[in-house]
């Protein structure tokens, strides 16, 4: 992965070097939260990375639920307890998954509350005969989240009468000592644990991402590996080589001068769910006390014919930045002799070099217009890669929340709607 | 469709009278176009559902293209030609197109330049060996949109060599004359019209998306009925009975207050694809001249797990348009006496009554933090349904263009890339 910043996001040079100084205790911290180990503290979830015993328990897990016969990893779980998971998913399989039918395990992730999704649901699973040809994770840190108890329950309800031994299919994922938890001890399913301080939108590294990843047959292992290399520079670095430490105060500074919105503009459709990852950790981290920055995800080149037009010539309340891969897989190219000759300069060329053409001519259209921006790019959309982009993200956003001057790790108005809907339920 | 935005749009009541009243002459010069017919004007798009000669030829392709045995509909097409189809397509299909492996023709999109999913894409069509299992739809206003043009070349090449009969297989829709046009001629390709003044954005109604609905079984003069009626009120009522009318009027007034970011906050999760229609359509439509709103979608109730936090407790820079259905489809039911017993309050309630009641939650929570916002109940998500918001919306951008005061039918800045992009390819 590489990070770029300078002259592009049109931040003072001066004012970036004080903003960067200014957080020198917070890192102090950060390098102290894991020198110590463990889960008490607010950071927790910086300690995961580094934690071989949870690494086992999930290939323990894992061992044990694994079958050559998988074809269904249903996900039941919603914001933080899927949302970095089906980034991975997505990121390597699931952008794919319509053009192959052939390819399994497959994962399909049950969040909101859907009557038209759980039928088609049914549907799929009464075609099924052998349990091991599924396997349900249902995850809620509190265990006791309507839409996950609510979906698990109907799936649950409908599995039961059919396949005897479904509670062998089933793993619970929560916070040690919750209903949810004692639930499936009472119920012989089997639960992985999550540590109360480790809040969903932190929780990649934890069972929560870790578990769904290595039963699709991801290298967690890898995973981890590079995120604690990336937790390194992000922590240790004191100065602009460290990407978590620049990209905060750059963010901070821009929302300063009234740039309220944060763009990932990502030229790899493939990373839409990362970025919707994303949209979380910067929400719920730093989106409190009326003051917050909206992120906003877009694709490229797809969103250059739709709000290109806007970025480029509406009002400047955005920052970006642009992300995208240096090497794509499998190359194509498009034939020296064009069929309908529409284009010249296309002939001949590789799809990943008009790609890089359109990138190019993007960020020079940003430059002429003054939009400030920063760049990510990653050597290629890999299992190292995404784990080092979500390691550098996540240790950003403790960074911006200091900045900010707010609690990073609570999200007290969700509490608002929950409030409200549970005294709609208990009155009708 | 229910459209109610009384007391919760949060605007003073004459001043949205005064905005109305302003809009007058334009609503007479939409009714002149209207009558007159045809495609000359800027509006050109308004007169769509009503060509009778258009929904006859488009029907006639269909009957010409249309096999039992067809499998993928491969849709070429970037930002205005394909996301209006994408929208329909994955409200009634596409979002359980994961669970439904059996269930044909699919669609795929080709938009952006991907070597990854081209790769996918010729495994799958190395697996086809009748021409009749696939038809592709190269859709290009221009004539030579760069992506578009090079998807299809890739593509073309690939099968060529396969399938001798290929070019039965293919319509290109595009304006008369342009140089796709000449080429299909040339090719034996057969050519759907695009009339000239009909911008990608506005183009749902045209043969753009008509004919690749038509293909997948879609009643299209449904569609159109529906879209006439919805025109009729939105062009003829003068009174806050005019959805367009109020819905621009409240959107104008908020971003004079500074809200510069319009959330449409849908609840249900099949419609996100809609939601990114409407992204291009007021991204392109009035983010000029320094000017405009940034277009958001949300869905809920995932979303609130998300970026909830910072829509209840961060900047109130935001104004949101709810959007739900008022039925679900099949209903489904949590089991009366459930088998966790974690939550009591959802026993034997059905997953479409578990929605509502986060919805109202929601509403009640946006009303004590003193936020803005709109809603559009549908029916349920159907043809006549999808019709009827897509004609309201498109109409409703037509009045806001008009009260920002920019031309709401071009997109110069959209160039500004293209030309860089075209520079670097040609010094390659």
């Amino acid at each position: 992965m590489q990070f770029t910043f300078q002259k592009t996001s049109r931040v003072d040079e001066q004012e970036l070097t004080k903003t960067i100084e200014s957080l020198s205790d917070y890192q102090s911290h950060l390098q102290e939260v894991i020198a110590k180990g463990g889960y008490d503290s607010d950071e927790a979830s910086i300690n995961l990375p580094s934690d071989n015993e949870l690494i086992e328990s999930v290939m323990q897990m894992t061992g044990k639920k694994k079958s050559p016969n998988l074809k269904y990893i249903i996900v039941i779980g919603i914001g933080g307890s899927n949302l970095g998971t089906k980034a991975i998913y997505d990121a390597l399989y699931g952008y794919y998954d319509v053009m192959r039918n052939d390819r399994f395990p497959k994962m399909i992730f049950l969040d909101t509350q859907d009557a038209d999704v759980l039928s088609n649901l049914f549907s799929l699973l009464s075609s099924l005969s052998d349990p091991n040809e599924i396997l349900i994770n249902a995850i809620s840190k509190s265990g006791s989240t309507t839409e996950t108890v609510a979906n698990f329950e109907v799936v649950f309800d409908m599995l039961k009468s059919r396949l005897s031994s479904i509670a062998d299919r089933i793993v619970f994922t929560t916070n040690v000592g919750s209903k949810l938890h004692k639930a499936g001890n009472n119920n012989g399913i089997d639960v992985l644990n999550l540590p109360e301080k480790v809040g969903g939108r932190y929780s990649i590294f934890s069972a929560v991402g870790l578990f769904p990843l290595a039963l699709l047959g991801i290298d967690i292992e890898e995973l981890m590996t590079n995120a604690v290399n990336m937790r390194y520079i992000c922590v240790n670095s004191p100065s602009v080589e460290n990407p978590a430490l620049v990209s905060a105060s750059i963010l901070f500074a821009q929302s300063k001068q009234g740039k309220n919105i944060h763009d990932n503009f990502i030229f790899a459709p493939q990373l839409e769910s990362m970025g919707k990852w994303y949209r979380q950790l910067m929400g719920e981290s730093i989106g409190k006390d009326g003051k917050g920055i909206t992120p906003t995800v877009s694709i490229g080149s797809t969103d250059l014919h739709s709000v290109g037009q806007l970025y480029l010539g509406g009002p400047k309340d955005k920052t970006t930045t642009f992300i995208y891969t240096q090497h794509g897989g499998k190359e194509v190219i498009v034939p020296q002799q064009t069929h309908l000759g529409l284009i010249e300069m296309i002939q001949g060329k590789s799809i990943s070099s008009l790609m890089r053409a359109i990138i190019q001519g993007t960020k020079l259209a940003y430059e002429k217009q003054e939009l400030p921006y920063m760049e990510i790019v990653l050597e290629s959309i890999s299992v190292a890669e995404i784990a080092t982009f979500m390691q550098f993200k996540m240790v950003e956003m403790m960074y911006l929340g200091k900045l900010f001057g707010v609690n990073t790790f609570d999200q007290p108005h969700v509490e608002l709607y929950k409030t409200e809907t549970k005294r709609i339920l208990e009155e009708s």
